[in-house]
């Protein structure tokens, strides 16, 4: 660690935290509801980052971001939520503007060495950077249906992907085919970890995300706002290459090995496959959506 | 470690290898050259593995695969090659016919503890198994064209993709859409490693893998071989969608900061760009690869 130290910091470096288990990841993600996200962004930035460091009960605990890119967006979209920074020397210059809104701010930023930056972030890929910030806030998705209430709307309802790795390249193609929103179901413990945000380059902010809550009211509500349900499928599946995709889609992506759960893949309008030479059993996920945006993109732009 | 010992092998556990640097991989890399693939699949399977087993100068040197798929795939497609099996004891009923294979060709396997397999395979990721085996086979230009002389035919040709994640997700979208080759280029340190094989999903075994001499002469030698070049390009590139795509086609696919080297993207006889809403700077390499074989795969099955 250098000598360096935050200006006029309030929290100084205290030392690596614990890894995190998969309870705690769990008592995150309850923390991370709607109703915790940090007041709205009509406030002036210094009252908003107060008000939103509440530790009461309700409060969204704080985690850990990494990589450059994911940082940089992180500071771009949701500057108030930022707690506190750590960078290698060589980042300085990078991070500059990162380090102004510390000092203005009063938030601690520390130049630590390598190694503590992969144990702050929990992973080699920090890119030297690491920031504990806020949860990303998750919308539910009767208000995200509020912002999509008519016209072409493409969204992808991530059944049972659970890799980081793949959630962060699927959010990097939904922001670039320009998703309208990505589904998380109600159960599951997937969500904007510090991983999926630096696989997603920065897209991590991006598009919305949305948590659902039950599968059959969220069908119900996503039918009756004009929406089609496509499951994507390894086998028996509709061929994607001339099928017509509706323009107001959402697709269901799997898990790799078990697909769409049976009864959501039942309850969706169309069975999409991606044809292929069949010398393999199924694309990766992230690859597989990356195509299907692709080819809805391509349908809604005719040459 | 389990009490367990292989019935007769000949290669005891000797304990996990130091990790390789950069100068290892590359001495493994030289020593992976087309004369040194192990001998025709034509001799009974025990002579080739008597035959592939040479410790001398030119012979290609032992490397770490892991992932259930992957080994089980390289076992499908060149068991000769391997040397030594470490597997988790709950992996026997999948490994079964690898174990019986080796007693019968008296090699070693060895049952583990996950934290052993860890250091084996260097890797968290291992998924219960990891193979002590040859490397895989790399074609040259010349020997690649052989097999490609005409018909329809697209390959992928990696210039600066450096990233394992990107090569293992490459090979498979490779695998599903019956990609001809992929191409390294001559002096990039890409090839197939263990976590390349890994994230590949046993698709690391399929398509050929060409590592290419000069830029230049490589360029020449497709051409008159009737391929043409297309380079993907972040910025200033004919859109993907409404472009005819030749039926023999080399797909130049660039590193993700620096894109396609000048010098090769202004050989190519197109630039392509793959179109969106504008929001992330471009597509992750291994994601924009899917979305351009997908789009040829289109254009070639007319629905």
């Amino acid at each position: 660690m250098s000598e360096r130290r935050p200006p006029r910091g309030e929290s100084p470096y205290r030392g690596p935290s614990a890894p995190r288990d998969k309870r705690e990841r769990e008592r995150e993600r309850q923390a991370r509801r709607p109703e915790a996200a940090p007041p709205p962004a009509k406030a002036p930035l210094r009252e908003r980052i107060a008000a939103s460091a509440g530790d009461g009960p309700g409060w969204p605990r704080e985690q850990r971001f990494h990589g450059i890119n994911a940082c940089l967006a992180l500071f771009a979209a949701r500057p108030q939520d930022i707690r506190k920074v750590w960078l290698l020397e060589s980042r300085i210059p990078k991070l500059k503007a990162v380090l102004a809104f510390c000092v203005k701010h009063r938030l601690g930023y520390t130049v630590v060495e390598d190694a503590d930056l992969e144990k702050l972030s929990g992973s080699g890929h920090h890119e030297g950077v690491c920031f504990s910030a806020l949860p990303r806030a998750e919308l539910s998705l009767s208000q995200w249906l509020q912002e999509w209430p008519r016209g072409p709307a493409i969204a992808l309802w991530l059944d049972g992907v659970g890799n980081p790795h793949n959630l962060g390249a699927i959010l990097r193609s939904a922001a670039h085919f320009g998703v309208a929103g990505v589904f998380l179901p109600k159960h599951s413990e997937l969500a904007l970890s510090g991983a999926a945000a630096r696989v997603a380059e920065g897209a991590g902010e991006r598009t919305p995300l949305v948590r659902l809550g039950r599968d059959d009211n969220a069908i119900a509500q996503l039918r009756s706002a004009g929406f089609s349900l496509a499951a994507t499928v390894v086998r028996g599946g509709q061929a994607l290459y001339g099928t017509a995709l509706a323009s107001r889609l959402v697709l269901v992506m799997g898990a790799e090995q078990v697909g769409v759960a049976d009864e959501l893949a039942k309850a969706t309008s169309l069975r999409l496959g991606i044809p292929g030479s069949g010398q393999v059993e199924s694309l990766n996920v992230a690859a597989a959506a990356a195509v299907l945006l692709g080819e809805w993109w391509r349908q809604r732009h005719p040459a």
